[in-house]
């Protein structure tokens, strides 16, 4: 195999290399890269010394032609930037890890688009299995994965309509939780700050989820002032102040996750609202933020850590361990600190 | 070429499938998915729509024989769990897709094994390009990668005196600063609580800043208080309270980084003291939390943007753009918030 590297020009250590350097079979060097257990450590320390003596890396073609599994599983996620996802995702590669498992990450920053590229690159580089954020996708994604056979779990969500593996919690129940809670206290006059909800199945379930409680309590859903916009602290500040602004502005402010609801919160304060007794506002997630804020949030806490770990129990099931793989749903309890209070009188 | 699934049985579409649904030449196939702008649109339609029906993904073993670029990106950070490296991160990712790159995250742990095991994974998933962490590994892996010809760029650190491509900031020098700053306010008992001197040189470089502050205004280097711990909040909890239980308490507490802070915060303000005025306390990243903590933390502002995107470019001439890759340091600013005062009068 005469074959270059990258830069061109000086050839790149092959496995028959190794054999030759080592003095044993390709066939041996094999074994000692894909089962090292098998071999007997006399020759595993041989054959791993030429190897880094050569600066030989298992070839990845070579490697997928040997075997089926390359043990590596794919995760996708709308975001690095907070911490939405990052806890449950440490969790999951832990799990991994422990199963001798390499966890990659790609984030799609909530783009369709760069989702179905990354989904496509991870299976191109040999990814046994894929976890991926939510149900909403292009219904070619999934029949591509399982033509391809690849397992796949989705997390962050848990729909017992949807034929697909997941482990979650249901994001409609819990919001609808967390507004019933906020009806009780009074409010008539609600609003919503939400990421988008054509692409974000989470999102449009937890405003689904205020709507329901509106209608039970005999409110028109439609006097929900919703305002969409993306993630992050300055975004729910600047949604906050237009939503105080408004003609007959909300006594309680239901943001779809935590980060929202700490810029409104941060808003609120900087217009000299005091929070709660002038506006309630709620969060979404629990993450350590809402328990860190100036004041503490009142939230619903997710059970991230046990969802990445559970998620990866179902992956490496699905891979073929024993019990077969199996959906779960997670309880997201209310979480009651500080910023939601009584309606102030009107 | 008759290849089954990775389930053993159904058979996996090639591009010979590909190419006959098409109607066209495996040769055109593969410049569709390699380089769909000198195909024509009509051509490069027939072709993925065929791709989409039949399932099929470019084979990993033929692309990486076909072309000797992946155009994957690999980076390696200790952890997922927390703000330190989701923004900077976010930015590389960000610089890269504009340029055509797809990026793949693994996270070690804070653990030299399995960053080795990651960095040989990526390599053997086909990663053009590597963004590593700090300076502190084996020179057996700088020496692997220069043997396989994969550029890599070590981030959040900058070392003049290394040789590596670099895109950072000088950890000794701005944790000095902060520290000199600290010692002016008249503190003489110092304490830090850090993360693990030992495998993790920005940890260790930032120990040695106050070192040298303290050296310079005639204060025992060796009488500072060191807590080594991990990077959570808990963690930075702890600490406080074993130093603030001493016999002679320090007077100001710098921590390693903003994490750190925030819990040494909430365990003195859980004690009762009041923060600066009993105790100072500074932190260590300027994340968003630093600002948010119930005292806002006087802390270092690490660019942590333009470091990702500046690295991301690094990379991208590395790999053969122009100019020709360069190290840059970046500057790393005090940010005096409301934790750091003036020493109690003894």
């Amino acid at each position: 195999m005469d074959k270059t590297d990258k830069t061109g020009g000086v050839p790149v250590p092959t496995v028959a290399d190794v054999a030759a350097a080592a003095g044993v079979s390709t066939a041996t060097v094999s074994r000692c890269l894909n089962s090292p257990g098998v071999v007997s450590e006399k020759t595993l320390k041989k054959v791993l010394e030429a190897v880094d003596r050569l600066g030989y890396a298992p070839n990845f073609s070579a490697r997928a032609l040997a075997s089926n599994r390359t043990n590596m599983i794919g995760a996708i996620i709308p975001t690095m930037e907070n911490a939405i996802f990052a806890r449950g995702l440490q969790a999951f590669q832990e799990e991994l890890q422990k199963n001798g498992r390499t966890l990659l990450v790609a984030s799609s920053s909530y783009r369709s688009d760069l989702e179905e590229e990354q989904i496509r690159a991870l299976t191109a580089r040999g990814a046994d299995a894929l976890l991926l954020i939510g149900y909403h996708r292009d219904s070619r994604l999934y029949e591509f994965l399982e033509k391809r056979r690849i397992p796949y779990v989705v997390a962050w969500a848990y729909d017992p309509a949807k034929p697909h593996l997941s482990v979650g919690f249901n994001n409609r129940a819990a919001m609808r939780q967390l507004a019933d809670e906020v009806i009780g206290k009074g409010h008539r006059k609600l609003a919503c700050i939400s990421a988008d909800t054509a692409e974000n199945d989470r999102a449009r379930e937890r405003v689904n989820g205020i709507r329901d409680a509106m209608e039970a309590a005999g409110l028109d859903p439609a006097s929900l002032d919703i305002i969409e916009t993306s993630y992050a602290i300055d975004a729910g500040d600047a949604a906050f102040r237009a939503l105080v602004g408004a003609k007959t502005p909300p006594t309680a402010v239901i943001c779809g996750n935590d980060v929202l609801a700490v810029g409104a919160l941060r808003a609120a304060l900087a217009l000299g609202m005091n929070v709660p007794e002038d506006v309630s506002i709620t969060g979404f997630d629990n993450i350590e933020l809402a328990g860190l804020a100036p004041v503490p949030l009142t939230t619903v806490h997710v059970p991230h850590r046990r969802m990445g770990q559970f998620a990866a129990q179902a992956l490496l099931a699905a891979l073929g361990g024993t019990p077969p793989p199996h959906s779960t749903e997670l309880p997201a309890e209310l979480c009651l600190r500080a910023t939601l209070a009584r309606a102030p009188a009107g």
